[in-house]
């Protein structure tokens, strides 16, 4: 495609020197015509014999539509007439429209009158484009109408979208089925909408002072699409950029700080109670193997390692200091860092930002990018790196090894996924504290652990992006290696910020949220609970080889929520082929129910669960096991849990390891069950049908996403 | 509202002696105008001739119809023509529909062509009513359109509706705001809808063999609402009743059976592992203080208790019978309760419609009605009634007591909920098993919970509704009292019946099932974890008294993620007032947030927590408090719960008695923290910020349908 960067860029310094923020139509009709966007046939009449001509050329009927730049809700200030039908409508519509204008707003200055072929038939959608405070340039796509500006029904991606991404905004919106054609209805030109999102996405990626753009309604027939009305904003302030070193610095940086050899406790203290008194037992008793020096102005010795005035006074090279000193000292120690070259500093103290001290915040940072050290926090409990031993925090310690990764903006979060790691015997590689990021943040993590053997699966809880667009690429890498999972905070809340065109008006701050992550295969964790179930899930759970999931229950009661269960996480119930309906049915009474579920019915001994669940691991058809246990006398809780173990461990020996988890419904002993299940890798809950199934859909969107198996 | 019964008796008794299960429009419009339903004046034509003479009476311009009872989907059949303008278009069209009508189907009888006043403007909507298996008549209302019937947004209440039910249907819809009128469009006629859907529900009440009926579209303007397009399909088959005693017969033999004086065991055995033999020993062991009577063939003594061959033999009244013998000898067992006056039977065994023998279950209802005994079952664990200390049921005994009553279909789901009831040391009224509900089912158990002092809370797991109009009625009184909750699991199967109207084919099994659920005033659990937590919490939380919430958090991350589950749970964030924020300021650091939620900071003592919910207790603008607590070594977990249910209880001693809900973020000392609270009737959670929020919703929820409180 070839776009017209001239014009464009000389249709705007125009607007730009004439101090104007929005486009009239005709420029905004050029902005489209230069990037490949159908527009109607138009002219602009200055008087009222001029439009009738015009409208004649252009062939009735006619839209007619008043040129000014002051008024941009048109219709509301009776501005717009359509269905001009003859020269005469024409000459009168010119006078009404001028005169509607002149009592809308008297100081109006007006160009004119648009004369415009009018368009109809076909499927009115909205294609507009907006500038996110995170993630930047933004396109967006929905059907027009009321209807859609009531029902909020629009998707977003980031900009410039790929034709796939395009293609993938038209089935994101609920009444994608519109656009396929419904009750006999041809289905719109597809590629034709397609080609007009992508030339939306790279005019304003092009443009960046384009900050939104609608093109509302566009007509999409069963051979192409119109926009019959271009509106184009413009705010020709760039942007601020944040710090973003490159992948390659960012990996060498933070396996320093994550993986250090040498840490220094900036602050240390020997008086319990500090908390450089707690970070240096935490190092100490956790295990740690590497060099500490702690750093004290009069000590010798803390906790039995030499002490140092400064850093510049240690002997040896520093991976990292931890500091636990008071925020209006952060700044000259960090100074100190910097001569020493110490790449990294993680910034336990609180009393920056979050207090109102934001310039004391940005001093440090200022130091930072001097001396290019990157930052953790501040605000913050600081991190764990288990596969080092390495506890850089004022918490208790923690050392159950396990592959995932965790991170929390929150320090009270931390704590929560401190104690349900503990709680859960949850096995993890690293949780970070990342408080105020007035550095470090959720891509560089991700680009961390994406290249961190010790980790198999990333999971963020985070308020804000700092840097959206930096997350959102460097997601969209990392998820097709490793699962992502990010719990959104404030994911209610509507964005505040003023918004001055309809596509503006329709972001809702959290669909955003919604629709990038699901770009960049991010999934997306809607409680607390869900972050730290599927943290603790996912890593046990192998990957699916396919969409079939197959259900095995001794209560029918339980297959009944547990079917519910996958049909809300989009999980796929095989459709059970007759041969292996028969095979499953040997097993089970005759009065239970092969299909899927695979009803064993309650009464029946262990080896109905043994023979059926063997046969569902054997058969290569089904890919993933969701069992439904009912404690009864004859098959108790933890000779159920023992013998899925013995079953499912000697196919894994012979090379079988498919995804299963459990719901065990029964008295308490089924939680000493569904604890045994877990350890040996097959997630289980007690009195919950919901959550071992969301747990393995969690899996499965990533999968999925990861194009490691197809959509179901 | 004057109806006329007779003519649209007159109408369906034609068409049932004509064998026909359709409407013609004319017919269909004489319903109708029976009822008061606004449609356009029309006519038959019989010729083309006729056609314009009757269009130009009419007025132009006009709709024309084919009138072909086998002609359904008119528009299908080329048997529509719309704008129709003048005398002669009027002639033509005659000839052209009749052609396309004979062309679609050359046996079709043809009565002629409909010529209609063509309506225009104003909002498409639909109103219909179907008959749900379940349910009975139901109302329907949506918006008309392809875009509706794609996103099936469509309400349905009980019919008949009452003008507030209709009312409520026009704000049920996710497009409701265009019915009040967006960008300058005007609202539309709101009493016009709402009495077309009363008068529709009246309809189909009255003549109950009008088993579907659709009114589409109704063009609703801000005067008026008329019908354009009618359709009604017949059944004159009768339903079948349920059996439904009187409320006062159902509490007569209810407060027997589940409050006896005597118990009869049929199938008593003094063999460990047989149900019989652990029915007894629950009885025994449980506390229960009444008789019991084993029944056994031949044995004179079962643990201790007198046996005898039959029920006959006992000398005393007997309240309840437990079966515990095989199915087949059931019926037997069951003519001998009969004999005895015994009202109520406790069928335990397995083996009946289950497993496909239905025939062995009817006989045994017939057996019931003839003796007028209510069965429990069969299918069953039996129940637990903790005021009696009976645990009539083969599973372990129960004895928590508290006023949760809870009942299951399945008996899986009942192992859960002793399973969660024990672990969580949840006080229970009664457990109940309903199984095949074969004769009592979920509104004998809401009837009898009812009136039960030691009941405060029914939840019920059911999987389907034996008489749903039954549960509804039923629930809708209790409900006023009591809180219901409800997990209707099948949630995702769409009803597979045949549905031949617009309104029957967009009517989703459970969208039903959910709109019927909040004309009750039912609570619905969506998941078993849900129906668990809720009756666990919403027992020991008070009623609010207004919908002012305030969050105290410790941790600002907790007060974010606790503000989307507010929004989430419909939860009212109070806007704090001026005074109010002033008074919280005074107890926290100058960097903490008042506003709301109030956060207090990490590191304060636990004074600061103490100070903040005293005022938020103390002040009568507050009606429930929200707490999130984050675990710090100045204010320890055990510290803050009891200081917490200090303060609480303090000021429920001076008669201030809010909910309060916490949520605990730290390390695993939390979970003793927040069992203390709960026993101390703070329902309390730790790692998780959703789920005290959803029990406080949930309570809101019941508060506000039983009128408590007002909607927000």
């Amino acid at each position: 495609m070839g776009y017209d960067k001239t014009a464009v860029r000389k249709i705007l310094d125009a607007a730009k020197a004439a101090g104007r923020s929005a486009l009239t139509a005709p420029e905004a009709k050029g902005l489209c015509e230069a990037y490949g966007i159908a527009v109607p046939k138009e002219g602009v009449a200055s008087t009222a014999a001029d439009a009738a001509k015009l409208a004649a050329k252009i062939g009735f009927p006619v839209v007619m539509k008043i040129v000014s730049p002051q008024i941009l809700h048109k219709t509301e200030a009776g501005g717009v007439m359509v269905g001009v039908r003859s020269a005469e409508a024409a000459q009168e519509a010119f006078a009404t429209i001028v005169a509607n204008a002149r009592r809308h707003d008297p100081n109006a200055t007006i160009e004119g009158v648009q004369v415009q072929q009018m368009l109809s038939g076909g499927q009115e959608v909205i294609i507009g484009a907006v500038t996110d405070p995170a993630f930047g340039k933004l396109v967006a796509f929905g059907l027009g109408g009321i209807l859609v500006e009531v029902l909020k029904d629009i998707t977003f991606r980031l900009a410039p979208a790929t034709r796939e991404d395009a293609l993938s905004m038209l089935d994101g919106i609920a009444a994608a089925e519109i656009l396929r054609g419904v009750r006999g209805a041809p289905s719109v030109d597809r590629e034709a909408l397609a080609t007009m999102i992508v030339n939306v996405s790279q005019l304003v990626t092009d443009f960046p002072e384009v900050s939104e753009l609608d093109l509302n309604p566009v007509f999409a027939t069963p051979r192409g699409a119109t926009a019959a009305d271009v509106r184009v904003v413009l705010d020709f302030k760039p942007p601020v950029a944040r710090y973003r070193p490159s992948q390659e610095v960012i990996v060498r940086q933070m396996n320093r700080i994550m993986k250090p050899d040498a840490v220094a406790v900036i602050g240390a203290s020997a008086e319990n109670g500090k908390i450089g008194n707690s970070v240096m037992k935490n190092l100490i008793n956790g295990g740690y193997q590497g060099a500490i020096y702690p750093i004290h102005p009069s000590a010798t010795e803390i906790l039995g390692k030499k002490a140092y005035k400064s850093v510049k006074d240690v002997p040896e090279s520093v991976d990292v200091a931890v500091f636990a000193i008071p925020a209006k000292f952060v700044a000259q120690a960090l100074v100190e860092c910097g001569e020493k070259k110490i790449p990294g500093a993680v910034l336990i103290p609180s009393g920056f930002a979050e207090t109102g001290n934001v310039a004391g915040q940005e001093e440090v940072v200022a130091v930072a990018r001097k001396y290019d050290i990157r930052l953790m926090g501040p605000n913050i409990y600081g991190f764990y790196y288990t596969p080092k031993n390495l506890c850089a925090t004022f918490c208790t310690a923690y050392d159950v090894k396990g592959t995932a990764a965790l991170s929390s903006q929150s320090g009270g979060i931390g704590m929560a996924i401190i104690g349900f790691s503990r709680s859960a015997k949850m096995g993890v590689s690293a949780i970070v504290g990342l408080g105020n990021k007035s550095d470090i943040d959720e891509d560089d993590l991700l680009t961390f652990f994406e290249q961190d053997d010790n980790t198999q699966i990333i999971c963020q809880h985070l308020e804000d992006l700092k840097d959206g667009r930096a997350f959102a690429e460097v997601a969209r890498r990392v998820s097709k290696k490793k699962p992502v999972v990010v719990l959104k905070a404030g994911r209610t809340a509507v964005g505040a910020r003023a918004a001055s065109s309809h596509t503006g008006a329709l972001a809702g701050n959290d669909r955003i949220y919604d629709d990038v992550f699901r770009q960049a295969g991010v999934i997306r964790a809607r409680t607390l609970r869900d972050l730290l179930d599927f943290a603790r899930g996912i890593q046990v759970l192998p990957t699916p080889k396919g969409n079939n999931v197959v259900i095995i229950t001794g209560a029918g009661g339980s297959g009944v929520l547990l079917s519910d269960a996958c049909v809300d996480n989009g999980l796929t119930l095989m459709a059970m082929p007759p041969d292996l309906d028969a095979a499953f049915r040997k097993f089970i009474p005759p009065f239970g129910a092969a299909g899927n579920p695979v009803d064993i019915t309650g009464g029946e001994p262990p080896t109905t669960y043994q023979n059926t669940v063997r046969l569902g691991l054997e058969d290569p058809r089904i890919h993933a096991l969701i069992l439904g246990y009912w404690h009864t006398i004859i098959t108790p809780p933890m000779v159920f849990a023992r013998l899925m173990v013995e079953v499912v461990e000697a196919m894994r020996a012979k090379g079988i390891d498919k995804p299963v988890v459990a719901s065990l419904a029964g008295d308490v002993e089924v939680e000493e069950a569904a604890e045994y299940l877990y350890q040996h890798r097959i997630p289980a809950y007690a009195y919950s049908t919901e959550i071992p199934v969301a747990v393995l859909g969690a899996k499965y969107r990533w999968a999925r996403g990861a194009g490691l198996i197809p959509p179901p």
